[in-house]
This record gives structure tokens, sequence and C-alpha cells, in this order.
């Protein structure tokens, strides 16, 4: 790649796209942000991914850069290899063959990537997970969802439905999860659940960032709902822990917000279960909200075969 | 490689050695089997090992082959990159330079592995799991332990430690596990954790393969231990492919031995429990007792760069 190259990256999001311009050492020359409203359905949302995507290929050229490649981070299960978006339960994607349309529209070598692991991608090549060889990242917010990340790769699985942490079993017999299953971390540890689970308990609503606050102000509920949630938690990265064996786990997500509120009672729950184990690293993750776009923009380089050595920011 | 070259392959476990010489197509062309006597300590197994290879490399040179690599495949955590046998339980290796030894010795080049991720390599390349790219190999014996394989390699982790399934979590405050917590999956559905359960219950000794039989000619309590070691089988390989997204999981170790009375009610349960999951097929390992040693071959083969496609028996 040249001085003046850069990569489009696209994330698209239940709500919003967070959109960037990269260069090929991972730094960003220009963001946007547009909304998905995916009510008008999966192919007014296709149209959108492409025009936004085509109008930021248009600002480079206009900016004097070559867009050179397209990377797009969607929710659900992808097939990374064929470029499908397969199925999304906020966006309503079915078998789209995004790769080939956007292809076809800009006539860019495209990636299509899943958006955790897109995330989890960057967390490990840029940011908190940076250096450490063996990354977990974990996403949690109204779901929980990780990426394993080796080398610089991320585990896509045979279907494109690896780093499904949210659904592995914590609590047997516990709160019924969205997939249809009771105990799943997710339906005890996610954002939404611990919004739900002091609702349940307080009988008045409030947000997982309310709990964490009443928690810490001494609140005897929100701090038993928190100390429940900590606990699940560490029984799952434990239990991730044992099957991956990692250097660093990243959290990140809604709930990671709570920083250290979180993560100090995390980092010593999860002390506690280790026995065998080699214990991992546990930090925040570092890149926010643009993770996936960043992620995006890596699945970009990374099909044009760019050296991970550039990266370098 | 040459039409008369073979690797030696030697698995070491607690009890006895299975040693090969195998040939670049994954053929097995001589066995033999060896007590490893860990009682005499770890100096004297790395000894006996060192000797069984050579002894190996001599016996295939008298049969007019030419020896031309060595795999060891070890139990513990082993650093497969430095080539050391880190830790061990059952043969007490501590910081091993096993793989330095062995070059000294013998003066082939060495490569050493997991056991469990030997016997993995196995049966996904030459075995149950051929021809599937993403496979879970999962040992249930005295303990229980994986290996997951995506393209013929095994992951190993930051650490060696990867795979370590028989201790995630599946029954919060049940059994105390050897490692230290309650409620591990090796705790609960192992080979030893039946046999212990039925005599809890029955209060008469039984090993798992009784239980197995006992359960089958329709005895209640028996009945009752089997249930709830395949339920908690199944809650554990669910997370499983939660985490991993494979193809087909491959069931190895002496509770396969229960064949279809394992299998038939395991891949019931397991069913149940894929909700978003993509179903893995799941079948009984095939290479028996034999799996580690042919993984040590196929690790040798692998370090000699030797194409997996000559892998055609």
């Amino acid at each position: 790649m040249g001085g003046g190259d850069v990569v489009v990256a696209v994330d698209v999001g239940g709500t919003g796209m967070k959109c960037a311009l990269v260069g090929p050492d991972g730094a960003t020359v220009h963001t946007e942000r547009h909304p998905t409203d995916a009510g008008r359905g999966p192919a007014a949302v296709v149209d959108t991914i492409l025009d936004v995507a085509d109008g930021l290929a248009a600002k480079a050229r206009a900016d004097g850069r070559t867009p050179v490649a397209l990377g797009i981070a969607v929710p659900g299960i992808v097939d990374e290899a064929r470029g499908v978006a397969v199925w999304s339960a906020n966006v309503g994607f079915r078998d789209v063959p995004l790769r080939d349309l956007a292809v076809t529209r800009l006539g860019l070598p495209t990636a299509i990537g899943h958006d955790v692991r897109a995330g989890g991608l960057a967390e490990a090549r840029l940011g908190a997970g940076r250096g450490a060889g063996h990354v977990l990242f974990v996403a949690i917010g109204t779901g929980i969802a990780a990426a394993h990340v080796v080398d610089g790769s991320a585990s896509v699985g045979a279907h494109g439905a690896a780093g499904e942490i949210g659904h592995i079993l914590v609590r047997p017999g516990g709160p019924r999860c969205g997939c249809g299953r009771p105990g799943c971390l997710e339906a005890v540890a996610s954002a939404s659940a611990v919004g739900r689970r002091y609702a349940e308990l307080a009988g008045t609503p409030a947000t997982a960032a309310d709990v964490a606050e009443r928690a810490a102000a001494g609140e005897p509920l929100a701090a038993q709902v928190w100390t429940e949630t900590v606990e699940a938690l560490a029984d799952g990265l434990a239990s991730g822990q044992a099957l991956f064996d990692v250097a660093t786990i990243v959290v990140g997500g809604g709930l990671a917000q709570a920083g250290e509120r979180l993560l100090g009672p995390l980092r010593a729950a999860l002390h506690e279960r280790m026995t065998f184990h080699r214990e991992p690293r546990l930090v925040a993750a570092a890149l926010g909200d643009e993770a996936g776009c960043l992620g995006a923009a890596l699945l970009a380089l990374d099909a044009l075969g760019v050296p991970r050595s550039m990266e370098t920011r």
C-alpha cells in the first residue's frame, strides 16, 4: 500500500453504523456515523451500507487518498469465507451475499466479518490485548459474545458461529435466556440481565450502570445483584480460560464502562477460580465503540495481504 | 520422505508407553508397548523414553527402514513450542526439556506434544473426525480433557494448557473436583466420577462400565447415575460448541467404550441444547488407545514438513 492509500471500514449495528477511512498502520484518518434504520428491512439496510461505503470511498478520493479495499462488520452469524451475512436478529439479514454485492457496487476487494470478532481483532492487535498473542475479547452489553484471537486472527468456527460465550451454561435451572435455554451466562450477567434482576428485586427499573453506581454507594440490593453478576461472569471466564488458555482477557461492551467497579471484583473472583489454569491478565477494552470499525479495517488490510508489522500506532 | 522412511512415535502414559514406527501416509508398520513405571521418578522415566525411542530407531534400521524424526506425546502441561514437559501429575515431570534431551540422544528432529492434543490430532486427521475441518476431540476417562483441532492443527494455548474441558463449570456447588473447585465437568461425568457416584448411592463399588451395563439392564440407580452423567456431559459439550462451533465432536477415552449406550442418549441430550448453535456430528473415536501414539507420529511428520495429503490410509 502506498502512503495515500486507505481502506474503507463500516461496522453495522442494530441502531447505527460506525464508519472510517483507515491507513495501513491502523490509524484512522476520517470517521462518520450513520443510522441503520433496521426497521426498513434488510434490503434497505444493505442499500444504505453500500451507499455509505461508496460515499466514504468518494470522500477519500476527494481528499487525495486512494481507497484500496473495503471491510464490513455485521452482527449475527457471518460466513467470513463466503462473505455472507447468514443470519442476524437485529438487522434481519438472511443469507445476504454482502461481499459480492459490495464488490459489484464499489469495485474494491471486500472482506466481511462478524462485529464482535472484528472488535476482538482490533483490541488484540491495536488495543488492550496488544502483544499478548492469545487474547479472549468479551463484549458484555445487551448480550454477551466473545472473540478468541490467536496471533492476530479470530477463530470463526465451522459455520461462522464461534465465540458465543454468552450461551455457555453457568446457572443450571437459572433465568431463561433469549436463546430458549435456562442459565446461560447472558441470561444472568449481560447488562440487560443486570437491570432486569435489580428491577425484579427492587420493584423499580434501573440500568446496569445505575446498579453499578448504587452498589458502589452501598445499597444492599444493588450490591447483591452486582456480586451475583460478577460471580457468574467469573464462572464463565474461568470456563473460557480452561478451554482457551489465553494470556489476556479484554472486557468490553456497555457493562465494561463500569471500569474498576466491574474489573476489580471480577479479577478477584477469577483469581479464586484459577487452580491448574494459568491466570490471564484481565483488562478493560481500550478502543471503545470504535473497535468493530477498526476491526473491519483490519479485515480489509488482511484481505490485501498488508503485513501486520505496519500496525504501529 | 522416501519410501523406506518412518517416524518414531512414543505416547507416554501414567502406566504404559505406546510406541510405533509410522510411515509418511500415517500407516503403522510396527508397534511396541512398554511399562512407564512412573513410581521410579521422572528422571528414570525420561531415561526409559529415550531408551525405547532409540530401540525403535534401531529396529527400523534393522528392518531396512530409515528413521527420520521422533514424536513424543506426554500428559500434563506441555510447552510444544519449546519442547518442554512443563508439569504432569501422573508422571511427575517438572520442566523437563524432553525435546533437547531426545535430539542429543537420537540425533533426530523431535516434536513434543500433549497426549490428548496428539490423540485429537490423530482422530481429526486419520480417525473419526476425518474431513471435518473443525473437530473437538473429548477424552473421557479418569479425567476429561479435549483437543480443539482446526484444519489439522490442535490449539495449544498461550501456556500449553488449552482444552481443559474437564474443568468447565457445569454443576455450581456440585462434587469437588481434583483441581479443588466444585462442580467441574470432570467431577461429575468422568469414568471415575460415575463409579464414585454409583458407589455412593448403591453402597457397593462399581466401575463406569458396570454402571453403563446395569443402566442398560434397567437397574434404577444405575439408570439415574447414567442419566446424570449424560446430562452433565451434554451441558459441557453444548458450552464447548457455543465457543468452538465445530463440525464434529469425537468422544474417546474409557467411557466411550460404552458405545451407543453413551452416544445415543448424549446425542439426544446435546440436540435438545442446540438453539442458535449449528449442531455438530457426535461420533465415537475410531483409533482406540493408539490415537495418542499416531498423533505423536503426526507431530513428527509435521515437524519435518511432510504434506498432509500423504495421509491416505
